[in-house]
């Protein structure tokens, strides 16, 4: 094997130019230039790309660079949060700030209002100061200090804005759209030969952004779904034929789902988007539900809101319904079916639906959570300062990594539905196939 | 004055019959048939009593009596559970079935399964045998262990049952609907001349049962529903035009509502079934949330769920909406109106809206609610064993007592919209009157 | 009975003069004065106080005055903390400061640091200026924002501070000694005839404070002890002969070791002041926790660190050993007499010991405290607004008081060991008589 | 570079036998025999060994094989608990029974009691029998259902009794010295040539096991740890010159501290057992708590219990002791020296010592613990009925492992006083060195 066989896929990282000013950070390593951090680590594929001669995938190790691009004295950071929300964005704001400010030194850090709306002066959004007094308390408060929005705004625009307010580099914190947002303002910039770094920090409480290992938020989530479908277990086996019905966030990818219900372990049925079912016939969801009531009078339900979307699709017959709408709510669906169908059989049944999605979003962070929005937020720090641009910090096995945008959005993560997680969920809930 | 003045407003607790057996309760202190507790405790309120000759009305105070008039090695105690669940009911279980047994030494003691419904052999519920070992865990689970169910049942049949199964003492767990089968039961058992008694133990998580000053699991449900408000008060706040509304448990009463605004004291409405409000209009509610934006961008409302009901009335008209249903789903309706108010006004706003009902109902209680719990079971077991019979247990300042049920289903416990609380979360909101 | 009988039994409060302004307060109802709520609500002791004609107690009835004797633009308000922390000390303070200025519209609120040490120039403690927004998101820490400290200062000195900050009005928030310096500076302040108000805000973890029915944190505190107690039955439970020792807060009373014990239902011996226990002998405490190994292999001990502190008196012998202090640590003590006593007896143990104290004082208040802070807090201004002074606020019988301080320290409050609370401990644990 | 290159550092897992049964689990894929995971992931480090012709070390990746070992109908496994407890004992105990009845079909599940006495018969602690039924609901309550014990036994009686009772799996949850034990029992049973497997299931709760990247219970305690922090941060700032000292578990790594440093974001020093530090000069930690005071008024000190133990060495002198103990307490003489020190200096301080470590192992695992449980416990299973055996089941880079128990007990993790980890605690604490 040669060293040229080891490429990297797409993972080589842009950077403003050379870095020529020496860290401020006393610490006793650095993170030499070129460290990558392997993408896949079973043994058997490794042999076999090597045998094939196949190009060996790593990312780019994070962490803190000996030498950086921007002299801290000189400069100004914007942070921006984007969509929805999720535990510990403050978190992230703070440990952004304080990094910034008290560890290398920067001049001033200012917080975009409402999202990318904040970058277009129509709004009338002007950014805010931060330091780090002004941050100290707001990791106990849920939600987003600096405001959110949702949607994109023209790149161009906010491109001037940064250009205006002298902005350096820029955290981005959020999903999909606005990673692909952060995207298209890092193309606007190298189009302009601007020297602005854009750094995209990924949240989704959905833990659904490929090449990150988990999303920040995802834990506190899961142990807040986990309470409800606690809750819905209480409800359901109080009464004679209960059912608890739980909608949890989770559009493209059931991970909270599964994840609370593996936790709870009292779930019967778990629903989500990666793995299709149906409501009527023999092994369909009803008469699984009905078979429930035989065997112990009680039957629990976790679905993800993406699940079963094909029945809201145009034409698409749901039982005797048919609806078409855009993205429907699986849970009012379930409930409407469920309730039918046991009017038709005549069969008493009490069901509580319990829909926690906001209240999962809004709490405070888990120490664990805490502790890892302080990690990516110091590894963004550290990528913005070096002149890295147009990335997403990542983590990897086990190892903090920066990724360029690009590769990020390709694809969601996704439950396989014949891999190892999606195994577990069916024997802890048993509920086999539903089709 | 003359003892005679003092008399009690219906307050006499109705005895079986002669106390023949010592308790086997080895205490330092029991309490004196006779002792009573003031209904009234304002000294403006007695001075006029007294000058006017009238009643001083007092409650019997519960307690535990040094003579008993059942023999606890022939007793056999039953326990139902009726209505919806609330935190602490498997605590009231643990308890009456511990007292019973451990402390008292009766014989044996029946859990009925699923309500009143268990007492009536054609569901085929049959009871199930309860002892301290085999309720030693329930309390970390919520819910009900016994099953409930909704709805009376006959109280001939269900007597017959009683009697079937040799009961002398049966434990209602309930709220005004079981109360007042407790006291139909109790009627049928007084004219067959059975030697039973029925004990109830007030349940409702709405707190708004008459003559007692709290109900148990109240005060752990503020404290679940104060983490809704404050994770409404998150989403509101992280979104310009923010909106966050929460719907509490709370049909005749607002107290859930009202406690869990001042506990997280980030309400700017709190709407209760008590004090009527109006959508449209200058000092209407649309109007005054519009006015709130000007001033800080997003608002959060706390409505109890019988809030407003007024709106659901027969040929009523809500805005421009004509609804009619009998009990209408209040949050539902603010949904909509708030939307469509301010579509019209072509504002954009980001409303979130919470119900955590079944989330509150079902959380483990809190160490205090725990205590209550179990101080109101020993007391309900100390009623039962000395033969008084269609009574509740109650609180009333500070100590247990022994009410009639019929004085204490006469009417429901309301926030006075001129009284104390009313005029706190007044304060704590700012909101003024809605009319 | 004539009018005169009912007389106060002390609890006349001082007044600093006439009313002059009225109240800019828009509330409904006002609280007449002259209102009072009875000290004793039991039938028996009315009738007998009635037929001996001794005088009836009541306390003032507490609550906001339609005129109030201080100007609110030209009045300054201070507020100090003393004493250790409890839950709930931040929410107080904040509820302080929002009645004042936003409902009273006072001019200033100060905030005294750390005790009574900053009204001593000496120390050099400026007070800080406090307003609704700088204490907007305090409750969610633990502590006193304005720091504390133990012990009296010169009163003569504290009323020139007092004068010389043109303070109208002096919140003191703190515990029995406390209380004491509060009613000193109430003294230098009539002897000068000068026109300050002080009004006492009860705050003692213990729940020892006289004459009202719970002080502020005390319920928090129960539900972090009833953790400790939970995760000392973890440990004992999980090795042979395992012995939880649990040592919580109580000097004088052993309220919290008392709830934390029937909240947890598993303390197998609850230790406190009040009931005196003996370590040697057939039933001696040492002898008991070795009957349970053989019945269960294991026991949980709670102890209140006021409890057997006989064991130290001066040349007093606990088992062989001969202790002298002050005030010794019994779970120490405990600690090495049981481990002494097993290994005479060549038992092998595993004793695990908790001392959760200053967790449990320093956590958030719970939902029930928050809004119990609230209400004492908007009570204090209201005394301290309409004049009155030399006052604590109590709570009584479901009714906010106002009781002069006098009064309130004569005595603590105890477990009375023949009464209602120890009889349940007992039951619940089971322990009997320790000598 | 060829096939042998990759050769496995001595991670070669023992199998019993080959697989005749066909394994019973219904799931879409198996994983296949020899499938690997990488140990290191840098690619620099796979580069260099490529080029060196070094091996490349791999990890066997656990999870279901289409074919077992053990026939289920036949086959009785035994859990055996030992050491310390941690957060999760019980859910690992509940999923390995679950997996082992409901998923595999094995005829009977032994729990043996208190530890390896338990598999000694003069202990007389005999064995419980286990079911899904019987351990549905103890995952609510810390601690181990079969009990624990420190120590090692005979490993050849131990076997004996393995054999007598038929034991064909023996599952080991404990730490260090319980794999060195399951080691010494599966040493002597390949020497006897018998078929039993061996697996052990690591546990500590200060997460030093080598090569698994966390142990479970751990995230819990950081949980835990971190409110003891916050507390000791409300203690430290409400008084002049306070000091919170906290004192956590982990005796050879600090992990827990440094997380819970990390998380809370309050802490001034953390004390590891990794990383040397002095008490007195101008760099000792007490002239630094000193220069914090002149600072901010205040210092938190979050301590491992294994930090400064050369402070107890033979005839080594702390400050002005002369101390002589195996394992020293080093928050008593941290608090000790401390208080010495500033007494000297004659400045006054406020110092509250906190030891919550009971409370933190004794806890309810988090949902997220409780899936990682789940999954230690599933392939445990997958593991023992596939016929390895002398394995730990490990967790490295997001997949499950298969690790030979003398590979795993080598060494122990440790945090890297010159890595990552450490960086970022000095820069949270900005301690700097302390030497």
């Amino acid at each position: 094997m040669s060293d040229e066989q080891i490429t990297n896929g797409g993972t080589t990282v842009f950077n403003l130019g050379e870095c020529r000013y020496e860290s401020p950070l006393r610490i006793p390593q650095f993170i030499e230039e070129g460290s990558g951090i392997l993408y896949d680590v079973r043994l058997e594929d490794l042999q076999s790309s090597l045998r094939a001669k196949k190009e060996i995938v790593a990312f780019e190790n994070a962490g803190p660079r000996k030498r950086i691009y921007f002299n801290p004295s000189e400069t100004t950071a914007a942070i921006v949060t984007c969509g929805g929300i999720c535990p510990g964005i403050n978190d992230v704001i703070k440990s952004l700030v304080v990094e910034l400010i008290d560890q290398y030194g920067v001049k001033r850090v200012l917080g975009i209002r409402y999202g990318y709306e904040g970058l277009i002066p129509d709004y009338g959004h002007r950014p805010m100061e931060l330091t780090p007094l002004s941050v100290s308390t707001i990791t106990h408060r849920g939600g987003t200090l600096l405001g959110t929005s949702r949607g994109l705004q023209d790149p161009e625009r906010m491109v001037d804005t940064l250009v205006q307010n002298n902005i350096d580099i820029l955290f981005t914190i959020g999903g999909d759209g606005t990673l692909r947002g952060a995207a298209a303002i890092f193309d606007v910039i190298r189009k302009r030969d601007l020297k602005i770094s854009v750094i995209g920090i990924p949240k989704t409480i959905d833990n659904d952004i490929d090449l990150i290992d988990r999303t920040f938020g995802f834990e506190t989530a899961v142990a807040e779904a986990t309470k409800a479908v606690q809750s819905a277990y209480a409800e359901a086996t109080s009464f004679r034929n209960g059912i608890g019905l739980v909608r949890v966030m989770g559009r493209d990818s059931g991970f909270i789902a599964a994840f609370a219900a593996l936790a709870s372990n009292v779930a019967d049925f778990v629903l989500v988007p990666e793995v299709p079912f149906v409501l009527r016939g023999e092994s369909g969801l009803l008469n699984r539900i009905h078979a429930k009531f035989t065997e112990k009078r009680y039957a629990v339900i976790v679905v993800a809101e993406g699940a079963g979307q094909e029945f809201f699709g145009g034409g698409g017959a749901v039982g005797s319904q048919t609806v078409n709408r855009e993205f429907g709510n699986i849970g009012h669906l379930l409930k409407d079916e469920i309730s039918g169908y046991f009017r038709e059989l005549d069969v008493p049944i009490n069901m509580k639906y319990i829909d926690p999605s906001y209240i999962i979003r809004s709490v405070e962070a888990s120490a664990d959570d805490a502790v890892f929005c302080l990690m990516l937020a110091q590894n963004a720090v550290h990528g913005g300062m070096s002149g890295k641009s147009g990335i997403m910090v990542g983590k990897w096995n086990s190892f903090f990594t920066f990724v360029p945008i690009g590769l990020a959005v390709r694809k969601r993560k996704r439950i396989d539905p014949n891999g190892y997680l999606w195994s577990i969920v069916r024997e802890a809930t048993g509920q086999g196939d539903l089709i």
